[in-house]
């Protein structure tokens, strides 16, 4: 008999040789019905693979990330089966599950795979699935598995068993179709029940251009066909929000080839906005007595020597600049802490003049390559919303609460409502990994903890994931499709500190480190930017908006009264402007609609008489027909709605 | 006879070998007088040349720079006499004027000179000055003056020598001194009647330091005793003055070697008071029709290329910025115009949509050797109040007023009243040095002129001094102690527009080339700030001090009254600090005086009791006590006085 211990801490004898889904029986029919993938102390293993010692053991189903990774990796094997069936002579090289779906490399010789071919593979995969194949795991030994790839010409097979050792090896069959395989797979090819190929690409065998090209073909599958019905929607209305097709319709941002790729060009309505943020930001940040400083996008060498960057990521960076007649070395900037430092340390601090908070939007620049770079998700320039507080270790407890004070007023004015943290703490078995005083590590955890639970953050503990130099709060949001991107991050530093000899005199009149905490509440302007604008489409809260209104006058009689409007909206401190083209009222207001104004104020002869506005919301229709005031209200109460208080 | 004219337009008829000395008297005793230099034909002659040849003659005093000048010059002649009466075996090398006095770079062998010495050189050249030696200019052959050095042993004076052609080489004797000199003295050394000898400092021979170090003297000298006084009474004003000295005592900026010498940083105060002037100019240009854009601060190499920069400035800037895994070239952006071109590249424009007025605070870079870094007005970083305008040839003449209306907007607002212009016309000889029709060239040049006369500038017309791809207008401030700035710059652009291939369709439904202006109104926010500091000695107009206000609570019974008073004044958004300190009444006013804060406001016993203030105004001592209110109205009317309307 074997003990095999369950997720909720229970424990059940079971006979050697038990499988994970023998012991999903156990439990209940209705659970080994939906079991689709295992692990066992901590390793994948099939729902099939004989269990012999005594250990934990996690069921996965589909709502778990385990059980989608089996499940879309035991489809890359259905379709690496379809395509030796359809294209005789291919050759299979690898085919992991990504985070959506599934790829398999493979090598077609002189064949062609293209969209256009898509369906007939889906049909053959679908065919496959039907079959209710087992995935059946096999050890072979490393001349069997040499020779069963070398009879087959396949190169890159070979290449990859050379690298394994004898005794490891395992090839995986369903049906009639065998691959070499380390396992992770759902019971039986019948639970596939819709498949989808979304791409094909070309990709070097290993990632290496010096290697052959191969063909790439990504895809992906459901246990439903309604869930597959539901992702290819949520796919369509993803690219519908693409921040870089919104952003070109918008006119908020540009790139230019000659500028560079990765080097974003703010337009004037694109920098108009991210000015309105960063207002917003630095408005908050007064209050939280915050000091804006400004520094220069460069630094000698020797600071990021001095701060340690240099050491870590100097060789894959933008490389030194170097001055035309003297022997000097600078760097663009990566970060603005080093600068920070020196700022701090450019006169004597007593504890009672602590903690200082500086804050910049300040400008970094990281190379990434050309691959690498996507709209303003990735970029090579980009502005954080950076500030460093130097404070006393007593001071960490208030300033961390504070500071998510400042993070959740953030979030709430720009609508992330749904949102999770994650608290890195040190791992308690290594502590020579980390710099700073036991002590002081305590100190910092416990603020960090207690500050999440005070605050009533939705958090999980992470151990062991701080930071070498101090444990950390990272900010998760979801956006409207519920994507998941990680926002803000609190982090502690006892490292910058020590490198930048910081210091203050305390009450004992002595010298005393301070600790240093990072914070960005957008992380940075590019991307929040970018994740605003698939999160909203478009449709941001009303007081970011570039425009709130645009008056649409019927005719070109009534151009005056629509410029006196406008003036008057103006005076309110309203962002308006005015379409007094020659067109129908329809085509203004569908115009009006595609540029996601939010308001758009109908102005003809009833109006003009009246002195009124007849007012239609974006996406929603008439709201009927008010006074300049009225309306000027309306604006405010909906932003008063949005833009909390601080 | 010659026939001489002279700057009025007269012409006079003079016997051959008339002495430029013998015109003046020839007009009045008065300007014999005065006279202290000339110039023939466009060449320095000596006041007692004789003149041969019909020619153009101008005769200078001491007010005029020709004749500081020449003064000064003559005056290192002294200085260098008395040198080798007191350090015998001083081997001379070259003693120019300089803007404000001359200096003498000398080979003192074994001796030296310290500035303890200075008062024993000074009285034995003002012996030699009582003298009253006529300066009497002599030809020698190239033999002779090298035999002459040659027996000197002074190898410096041979080599200059060495490298003239025989037959244009002259000496000046005067007293017992003989110098290699091609002339341009007064009349003799009585009129210099006050020497100040400056500093002492090493030098090296040409500038290059592979060669041997000298002593370079630097000193002035005046025709008066009063003369002098002043002027030390003005060096001694400008010290204090000195914009690094009071960036320092106000907290407005540091710098930090590691960071590196030239790279500004901005601390809160200074960025505070950096971000009120931008936001200041950022109104006036929101209102005058500019959009912000935002740039990065690097650009591939290739953009530079297409801009001409490269090609101009390469080699002796940063140099580039190359990438670790790809074969791509950075340049640190010295300029915002290649990148504010692609942004209006990035889509195409309509005559109707014209002009478009890009702005940004665009900070640049560009290297300046570390010997010639200085404070905040010579750096290697600094943010550019930029702006380009592109626009129809038809429009120049509209924009070029509007943008010299702002530029007076700006002077007017930040106190600077005293100022001229310069418009920079192209050389009408070299037409072929310029890019750009002739026709627009004409209503480029006449769009100035018109707008610098409409505005009613006080400006000159250079001929010859435009840049190849446009005119421009420079405008010229004078500050508190009367020194010279220059600021602002307008400059009209054919070439970018051609480089980067602009267009936009005109009436005619054909494609056009817009022109293009670039305008700064500060220059640079480092150097505005600079010259700001020293104008005002920090005192800056009221609207734009970092504190408005200071509390000072008599004793700390007033400490929660004085709490109450900068919760009140915070509202009315008058920015205030409180000082409630455990010192003297007295103590804290100096304190407040030493930091220039414009208002002190008292707080004690009988204040508390009627709600008010007691006010004391910075340098001028107590002005009443009256009401918050009332003090908030003081404050609004003084600054409504200064910050004007636009």
């Amino acid at each position: 008999m074997i003990k095999i211990t369950l997720p909720d801490g229970s424990v059940k004898e079971f006979e050697k040789n038990t499988t994970p889904m023998d012991v999903a029986k156990s439990i209940s029919e209705g659970l080994a019905r939906n079991v689709i993938s295992a692990s066992f102390n901590g390793t994948k293993v099939e729902t099939v693979t004989p269990l012999t010692t005594d250990g934990s053991l996690i069921l996965y189903t589909w709502n778990d990330d385990e059980g989608k990774q089996a499940f879309w990796h035991s489809t890359s094997h259905i379709m690496a089966q379809a395509l030796e069936e359809l294209y005789p002579g291919v050759k299979l090289t690898i085919g992991p599950s990504i985070d959506n779906g599934f790829y398999y490399d493979v090598d077609l010789g002189d064949q062609t795979i293209s969209e256009k071919d898509f369906p007939a593979i889906e049909a053959k995969m679908l065919e496959i699935a039907r079959g209710k194949h087992d995935y059946k795991m096999r050890s072979v030994s490393k001349a069997e598995a040499l020779d069963f790839y070398k009879k087959q010409h396949n190169a890159f097979k070979v290449e990859l068993i050379e690298n394994l050792e004898d005794g490891t090896i395992t090839f995986c069959d369903h049906d009639t179709f065998t691959d070499l395989c380390r396992g992770g797979h759902i019971p039986n090819t019948g639970i596939v029940k819709a498949v989808k190929l979304l791409s094909v690409a070309g990709a070097y065998w290993r990632g290496d251009e010096n290697n052959p090209q191969l063909t790439r073909i990504y895809g992906i599958s459901f246990p439903k066909q309604k869930e597959l019905k539901e992702y290819l929607e949520l796919l369509e209305e993803a690219k519908k929000r693409d921040h870089r097709k919104l952003g070109k319709e918008l006119e908020l941002f540009t790139f230019s080839s000659k500028v560079g790729q990765g080097l974003p060009l703010w337009l004037p309505k694109g920098a108009a906005l991210r000015e309105r943020l960063e207002n917003f930001l630095k408005k908050a940040q007064k209050k939280a007595g915050y000091e804006q400083v400004v520094s220069p996008h460069i630094g000698q060498k020797e600071l990021y020597v001095t701060s340690g960057h240099y050491a870590k990521y100097g060789e894959d960076s933008f490389q030194p600049i170097h001055t035309p007649k003297e022997d000097e070395e600078f760097l663009l900037k990566p970060m603005n802490c080093p600068h920070h430092c020196e700022i701090y340390n450019s006169r004597p601090w007593s504890y009672k003049e602590l903690p200082k908070r500086y804050a910049e939007f300040g400008t970094v620049y990281r190379y990434e390559q050309s691959g690498e770079l996507h709209g303003l998700t990735r970029v090579r320039g980009f502005t954080q919303d950076d500030a460093h507080i130097f404070c006393t270790p007593d001071q960490l407890d208030d300033e961390f609460k504070k500071v998510i004070d400042l993070v959740l007023y953030v979030f709430g004015s720009l609508g992330f409502e749904n949102f999770t943290a994650q608290v890195s703490l040190r791992d308690p078995e290594n502590p020579d990994k980390y710099i700073g005083s036991d002590e002081n590590w305590v100190k910092a955890e416990n603020a960090i903890l207690s500050a999440a639970k005070e605050k009533g953050l939705n958090y999980v503990v992470e151990t062991g994931e701080a930071a070498f130099y101090g444990p950390k709060l990272d900010f998760m949001v979801k956006d409207a499709l519920g994507r998941s991107w990680q926002l803000g991050t609190i982090q502690v530093d006892y490292n910058l500190p020590e490198r930048f000899d910081l210091s203050y005199k305390g009450s004992d009149d002595k010298l005393h480190r301070p600790v240093m905490i990072h914070r960005a509440p957008f992380g940075s302007m590019e991307r929040f930017v970018a994740i605003l604008l698939e999160h909203t489409a478009g449709n941001f809260p009303l007081w970011l908006m570039p425009e709130q209104a645009i008056i649409l006058s019927i005719s070109e009689k009534y151009e005056k009264y629509a410029e006196k409007v406008l003036n008057l909206l103006e005076n309110n401190e309203i962002r308006a402007l005015v379409d007094n083209r020659n067109e129908t009222i329809g085509k203004k207001i569908r115009d009006a609609e595609m540029k996601k104004i939010p308001y758009m104020l109908i102005v003809g002869e009833q109006e003009e008489k009246d002195g009124t506005i007849s007012v239609r919301k974006h996406g929603e229709g008439d709201i009927g027909t008010i006074t300049i005031n009225e309306f000027s209200d309306l604006i405010n109460s909906e932003i008063n709605r949005t833009l909390k208080k601080f």
